[in-house]
Order: structure tokens, then C-alpha cells, then sequence
């Protein structure tokens, strides 16, 4: 009998963010559900911090009632959101009691497993979150953001892994929001927790694909001892994404693992995915290769776009070679941070600085709370020079306690200003939206009743349509950050009763 | 010490034949071939029917210049070219001193290694050429066409390529042009071989990107003892291309094995094609993401596209999914070939007869000669009923003996015929090009002397253009099959002079 891999389908959640700026509309989600729910994934990621962004910010959509309907649509399948530890949703830490109020919450409204990260791997930034999760009675995955610095080994990650299962979480997650984990590591540290956590601890890898290298690494981490993986179904697949789901389950026929998934379903899903994307083609990725310099770099693509961006509108879209040899420097100075939300951001506008600016001659206010140790440890010593430099432009200390016990109780100051909102309902849901995104939900509160919008276009309204999904390159300001696009004026010689004009047009919205 | 995994890099030939109607200009190669040389590759593919047929077809170029170019160009690296056995680099049979001279005639101008393959996997397709190869001095590579079937199993497979060194084949390879071959057999097979015929045989493995599992399969290849894979330079990679090479070298570090490639020259040769093919945009793929249907209809990406243009033309669109039902059937029908050129073109067109016609109603001539035993010997029985009526319809008999031995000395008629030919320069290179390509070839030679022309178009000319590879989808009758693009006029709300006209427009060319 071959061993069962399971699944967790990620087009809810991940695979969106990854290729269309987490756009997708809950309209064009509920047609799939069906046949979600029924294919046989150990769980369907659906909820994080971007999804729950985009809907108040862009989407005119409740992320609170989103998830009550997953709930009902999804009746007999495990739902899995994404939950930054002590940040939440957001992108500060929260005082303790809110925390356990967010998790009491999303447990009430249906969520099933909680996938809890520190962007620093901060055990400390996790250890209230995941006690709460257990609390609820739900599933707590402790999560291992993978890394490559020269400081990183197999074996820090493995001690990681079981520091987290004395926290007395459920099973671990590997990480690698990056695709920088390559097969040998992944055996590895798979191998490794296995080894030394027990056989039969559950071992969860999420992997993306920009690479081209993570699909050989999830056959690897199963060949090791792998129980879950994280695919997308093909249709929302690949480049800055993740590995297909379809392409999986043919993968592990004839060996001695097996994902027990139904493959008609997937095509159908494949399919009707195929359909959606289109829709959102001017939210689409401009990565639809594979990227292989980030082993290099460090650079995750979505972190990549995001300082071009900021190079050009500083009218520097020449010196993104310097800022690419910055940020692993930047990078050391911080102590080998792994760079995903919320470090990756505050590590790459920080290399944006140095090279427009002169190395640390301005630091951000971010950069200084890192290196000053408020967003909590890094495997790495932080360079003493900047820590100093930090302190004095910020007027802080440096701390080497655990960065939430620096807050104060704030619920009921949450509370107050979010009931003073024009528009908010005076539940607990609100004011937690309110609290994740202060300067989002007030104008959110006030919409809300107008209802969600979708952002999706009949695809037959641009110039080139077709069945296939179309990925055609978009200006760099039309994706992700939370920026609308701009449609990019085209200049056509246009004949009109005769006489040839030079015309500059948009397509009509 | 890592094993040194060798590789044969296909972006000169399979690579652009894959992804862009093997359109590239030898023009747009050239700036590559330093760094090609230099990376370290095994080999580096550059030759085959399909790039014959397109630079007389299309560009204007006298193939066996673009090779001679490629000796020059590439000193120091060894020039691959597949020849399709009996069939050289055309579509019938021909006579054993035409594929000697063929074979002379290559090697002559500076090939170094002969893939040669037969659709069929006929051993006695293959003898005659693998002998010429073997006359010359260079290097013969016995090719397995890898396919799936209720008969096909590896052990198959391994005794093939133990005939295959019998004939004095310098190494062996795995084909697999439909992305059908499985982490699981990539491994068994390449282990069968290297026990069954000695550890010291060179295995080789050929493999397309188009289900997404074929990356593990190089891997699972290589644990196995493989000693070279092919990739192609990622910016021309996957969809119904191939697995990426940078991404090769990547996948195996830490590993037991490694790639020697020069990743700073590889990361050139992306950027350097990264901007070549958008010049190609009009030819491009438009399968763009993984299709893991394959497994189960057997049908490569090629194929499917020229099917779909069959049925359009004869305004059967909607009965694609007949005629991909119908393709296994035609398929068991003539005893399992596998599905390369010419056999899926043979198969699939009678499967979209048998859909418009009725089952066997009427049967192309080249589907007549399958049955009939004309292309050679299939691992399966073919089914009787349709034998017959093959007979009946072609007047044939059915033969079971090797098709070429029915055919007569033509050389000296193929040279006449040729040195007939206005603008034909008297060269035995000249008659090969007539023989192969008797249609087209006559035209070429009257054109030749104008020079080749470059297809590629600057693609600030398109609306939407960036450094990233552009991938929008084309109208299906913008890809492949010799037929230019047909723009889709799209109407705009223009706004001139404050007065605004609905105004249909196509981009300036």
C-alpha cells in the first residue's frame, strides 16, 4: 500500500496573491467550492493577511464573511489561513489579549488549521498565538520559515521544529515563501525532524515555484518523510506561484506514495480556473518564467517588483543592479533575517535608501524597530554600528525582550475608536478588522453596504482574448502593492474618414 | 567528489521548435554562440527535420550553412542534430546510400553527434543510419521514443537499448517529446539499462516540461546512474518546451550530483533569449502552463494544436472532445506506436477523420500505409478489420518485412531531378535538401541567393511590451502551421477634437 501524501490546495489563498496582487473576487471563488470540497485535499488554504487586505481595501468585501461562507461551501473540508504570530494579520505586534481574541474568532467563524509564522523565526513572537489556537480545540501548525544565509543549517531548523512541538503545536510547516528550498535540503530537514521529533510527527512543506527547482524538493521532503504538500491547481500555477496541483498527484504514480485526490475534479477545476484568470489579467504577475538569480540575491519576486517600483518613482529605474548587491548586505547587517512579510519589505526599501541615499545615511523607522530588536531575535548578530545609529536617530533603546511585552492591554481602546466608526457593526469582527488595518477599515465600514465588488474584466474587452490563459508582461506599477494599474497609453495611427491621425488610446473600461 | 551530470542545451533546436514554430533566425543565434560554447555543455543540439524544413520553408536559409556557421561558432562543443532514422530528416522512407550520404554529408559539415530515433521504435528503421554514423567516426546516439501503453513496459525499453548497443550505438537515449515519462519509470528504465548493459553505458534522458513532473524525473533519472539530461536556457523554457537549464544546475547542488555550467554565462544566455522571443510573439506557444491531460489522452501539445486547426477548418471546432477520445482508439487500433513525428500527425488526422466521417469511413493514405506495415513494426498487433480495409482501399498488401528494402537506388534520379532545378548550386548538400523537402526546395533554390530572412519583429511594435518575456495568448491561427498571425482589430472610444468616435483599429506593424 503505497503511503497517502496529502494535499492542501492553495488557489483560495496563495496561488492568487502570488499571480494576480489576492484580487480574486469571493464571486468567482464560490463556483469552484464544490468540487473543492469534494476532491479530497486535507485542506484548502482560503484566509491570510493579504486575502483579508484586499477585500476591505480593493474588494469592498467582509474577509469575516468570506469566511462564514468557505465555511458553508466547504462543509466537509479542513480550512487553512495563514496567521503572522504576534502581527496577526496586521503589520505590528499585538498585545497578547488580542491575539487570543483574533484566534477565538476565526475558530467561531469555521477556521480549521492555523498556520502560525514569525517573519524572524522568533519562537517567542509565536508561542501566545499558537496557545490560543490550542485553546480553541483547532489545529496549530508551527511554521519554519526556510532561509539561506551562511549562518542557516539543516540542523538550526530541525532545533526550531521541536522547539515548536513543545510549544504544542500539531504538526510543522516548512516554509519557503522564496522557492529557495532545493531537494537536498528539503531531504534534510525533512529527514531530520523526522528523525529527531518522531515519525510520526506531521510534516507539512509549502514551496513556491519560481525557481523551477521546489517540485524536484516536495518529491525529496516526501521521499523523506513528508505528509502533507501545498500545490495550486495548474491553471493558477508557476512563475511567483506554486507547484500544480495535477502535476503532483501524476508525479508519485508507481512510487510508494500516492495523494488520493479525485483527478476529475481537479481538471474541472483546472478549467474553471482558466477561465477566472483572464479576468484579472491586469493584476497578473510579469514573472511567468523561472527566476534562478534569487539563489543568489535572496530576492523574492514579489519583493523584487516592489523596489523597482520605488526605484522608478524616485526616477532611479537604472539602479536596480546597486540595490540588488545591497540587500544581501543590508540583509547581513540585520542578521541574516529570513525576508518574507513583513522583513522582506522593510530590509529591500531599506537597501533602496542606502543606495539612493548613501549607506544607512537614513535609516526607516521599520529598518531602526529591526535592528533595535522590536520585531524580535535574528539567528545573526545585528551590526553594532547600525544598532547605534538606529538608537540615536529613533531616540529608542535597544531591547532583547520579547517585543509584545513592551505593549499594554489595548482591546478596549481598539474597541472605543472602532464603535466610533461610522458604518461598524460593533462586533468583535470589526473591531479586529479595524485593528489590523486602522487606516483601511474606517472608509471600509462606510461601504460596506453597497457590497463586494468584482474586479475581474470580461476578458473580450482587451485586445487579445482567448481561451488560454493570457499572461501578457505588465508595467511594473500594475502589480501587486496595493496599487491600481495603470493602463499603459498606446499610440496607434488611426485612419478616420480618410485622414491618418496619430491617436494615444486606453481600451474602454 | 559529485558525479559530473553532463548536458546537452536545446534552445537552438527543440527548445524554439517547441516554443516558437521553430521560427528562430539564425541571425537572432548568433550573438549567443560564445557563451554556448563556453558554459560547458555536453553538447549543444542545433539541427534537426523540423529547423531544415523551417529555414527553407520560412527564413530563407540554406540549412546546411546554418550548420557550417555552427561549426564555426561553437569550436569547442559538440554539435547535436536528431535524425529520424530512415527517414532522415523528411517524411517517407528513403533508400539506404540516400541516408548514407545524408549521414556523410552532416558529418562533413560538422556534426558531431547523431540522435536517431524512429516513431515506431523499429529496429530496422534505425540500423542503416546508426552504421553510416558509425563509418564517419562520430558519435551515434540510439534513441528509445519513451510512450505509455497498456504493452509498453520498462523491460521493453531496456532491451531496446541493448539492441541498440548491439548495432554499436555510442550511448543510448530516453526520448520523451509528449512530458509522458514519470519520476518512477525515468528511474526504472535508466537503472534497468545501466544493469542490464553495464554501468560504463551513457545514458542519456530527453524530456518536455508540458505535465510538470518531468523536472523529478531528471532527477529520479540521474540517482539512477543517467549521465546527461537535456534542458533548455530558461527564457525559452518550459510550457511545451523543456525543463529549464539553469534551474537543472540549481536542483542538484548538495546533492551527489553536479552540473559544471557556468552560471554567470547561463544567466547571459537567459537574458540574451529573454529578449529574443518576444520578437517571436506572433509564433508563440500558447499552451503557457502545465496539461496533465496528456497522461490520459496520450496526445502531445503539438498535436493537439494541429488537430484543433483540422476540425476549425472544417467548422468542427466543438468536436474536440470526440476527437480526443477517438486518438487512444486509432492508436490501439495500429498496435501502440508511440506519438511522435510523423506518427501523431498520421494518428491524430485519422482520428479527426474517423469523428467527421465515421469510424474507418475513409482513410488517409499515410494512416493505410501504418496499417499496412509501410512506416514499419508497432509493439502491438494491429487490428485486422482495419488492415483489410486498408488493403482494399490502397490496393496494397500489408509487408512485414523492413520498408526500405522495397525501395530502389534513387540517388541518381533525386541528383537529376534536383540539378534541374533553377538556383539548384550541383552540391549533394543541394540534392538532400530536394530529396527531403521536394515540395519546398525548388522554390528555395530560386530564392536563396536573396538571403535569409529574419521573422522576428521588434516588439515595441506590439501594444504591450517589457523586458520580461510577453506571453499573451495568440488566436490559435497565430501559432504554428506555416500561417501568419491574424491580429484581432479591436474598437476603441476615441476621443479627437472633444468628440468621440467608435473607431476600429489594428496596431501599427
Amino acid at each position: 500500500m503505497p503511503k497517502t501524501i496529502d494535499v492542501t490546495e492553495l488557489v483560495l489563498r496563495d496561488a492568487h496573491q502570488s499571480l494576480m496582487a489576492t484580487r480574486m473576487a469571493m464571486e468567482d471563488m464560490i463556483p469552484a467550492c464544490a468540487d473543492l470540497d469534494q476532491a479530497g485535499y486535507w485542506s484548502v488554504e482560503c484566509w491570510g493577511g493579504a486575502t483579508f487586505d484586499s477585500c476591505i481595501r480593493f474588494l469592498n468585501e467582509d474577509p469575516w464573511e468570506r469566511l462564514r461562507q468557505f465555511r458553508k461551501l466547504l462543509p466537509n473540508t479542513r480550512l487553512q489561513m495563514l496567521l503572522r504570530g504576534q502581527n496577526l494579520l496586521g503589520y505590528r505586534h499585538y498585545e497578547d489579549t488580542v491575539v487570543d481574541r483574533f484566534v477565538e474568532k476565526a475558530a467561531e467563524n469555521g477556521m480549521d488549521v492555523f498556520r502560525v509564522f514569525d517573519a524572524l523565526n522568533d519562537l517567542r513572537n509565536l508561542r501566545r498565538s499558537i496557545a490560543a489556537v490550542r485553546r480553541t480545540g483547532k489545529h496549530a501548525q508551527g511554521t519554519i520559515c526556510y532561509t539561506v544565509s551562511p549562518l542557516h543549517t539543516p540542523g538550526d531548523f530541525v532545533e526550531m521544529a521541536e522547539k515548536l512541538l513543545e510549544l504544542g503545536c500539531d504538526s510543522i510547516c516548512i516554509k519557503d515563501m522564496a522557492a529557495l528550498l532545493k531537494p537536498q535540503p528539503a531531504y534534510d530537514i525533512v529527514k531530520g525532524i523526522k528523525e529527531t521529533c518522531g515519525q510520526s510527527v506531521r510534516v507539512h512543506v509549502h514551496v513556491h515555484a519560481t525557481t523551477g527547482v521546489t517540485m524536484v524538493s516536495l518529491m525529496k521532503a516526501i521521499e523523506a518523510g513528508a505528509d502533507c504538500v501545498d500545490t495550486a491547481i495548474s491553471s493558477l500555477s508557476l512563475g511567483p506561484g506554486h507547484n500544480p496541483t495535477e502535476s503532483l498527484v501524476e508525479m508519485l504514480e508507481g512510487t510508494p506514495f500516492e495523494a488520493r485526490l479525485d483527478k476529475a475534479r481537479l481538471i474541472r477545476l483546472k478549467k474553471y480556473f482558466a477561465g477566472i484568470r483572464p479576468r484579472y489579467q491586469e493584476f497578473l504577475s510579469n514573472i511567468t518564467g523561472v527566476e534562478t538569480e534569487i539563489f543568489d540575491s535572496q530576492i523574492p519576486g514579489g519583493m523584487l517588483s516592489n523596489m523597482e517600483s520605488q526605484l522608478k518613482q524616485q526616477g532611479a529605474g537604472d539602479r536596480m543592479e546597486e540595490v540588488l548587491l545591497e540587500v544581501p548586505r543590508v540583509r547581513a547587517d540585520a542578521g541574516f533575517p529570513p525576508l518574507v512579510t513583513p522583513s522582506s519589505q522593510i530590509v529591500g526599501t531599506q537597501a533602496v535608501f542606502n543606495v539612493m541615499m548613501g549607506r544607512y545615511k537614513v535609516l526607516t523607522g521599520e529598518f531602526a524597530d529591526l535592528m533595535l530588536g522590536y520585531y524580535g531575535e535574528t539567528i545573526g548578530q545585528r551590526d553594532r554600528n547600525v544598532v547605534e545609529l538606529a538608537a540615536k536617530q529613533t531616540g529608542k533603546h535597544p531591547i532583547d525582550g520579547r517585543p509584545a511585552d513592551l505593549l499594554k492591554p489595548e482591546w478596549h481602546e481598539l474597541r472605543n475608536a472602532a464603535l466610533a466608526l461610522p458604518g461598524c457593526n460593533g462586533s468583535d469582527e470589526d473591531v479586529l478588522t479595524f485593528a489590523m488595518f486602522p487606516k483601511v477599515a474606517p472608509k471600509f465600514f462606510t461601504t460596506r453596504e453597497q457590497g463586494p465588488k468584482n474586479l475581474g474584466k470580461d476578458p473580450a474587452a482587451a485586445p487579445v482574448a482567448a481561451a488560454a490563459p493570457a499572461k501578457p508582461a505588465m508595467p511594473e506599477n500594475g502589480n501587486g502593492n496595493g496599487k491600481g494599474p495603470v493602463r499603459t497609453p498606446v499610440t496607434y495611427d488611426v485612419k478616420l474618414d480618410g485622414k491618418t491621425h496619430k491617436v494615444t488610446v486606453a481600451p474602454v473600461q
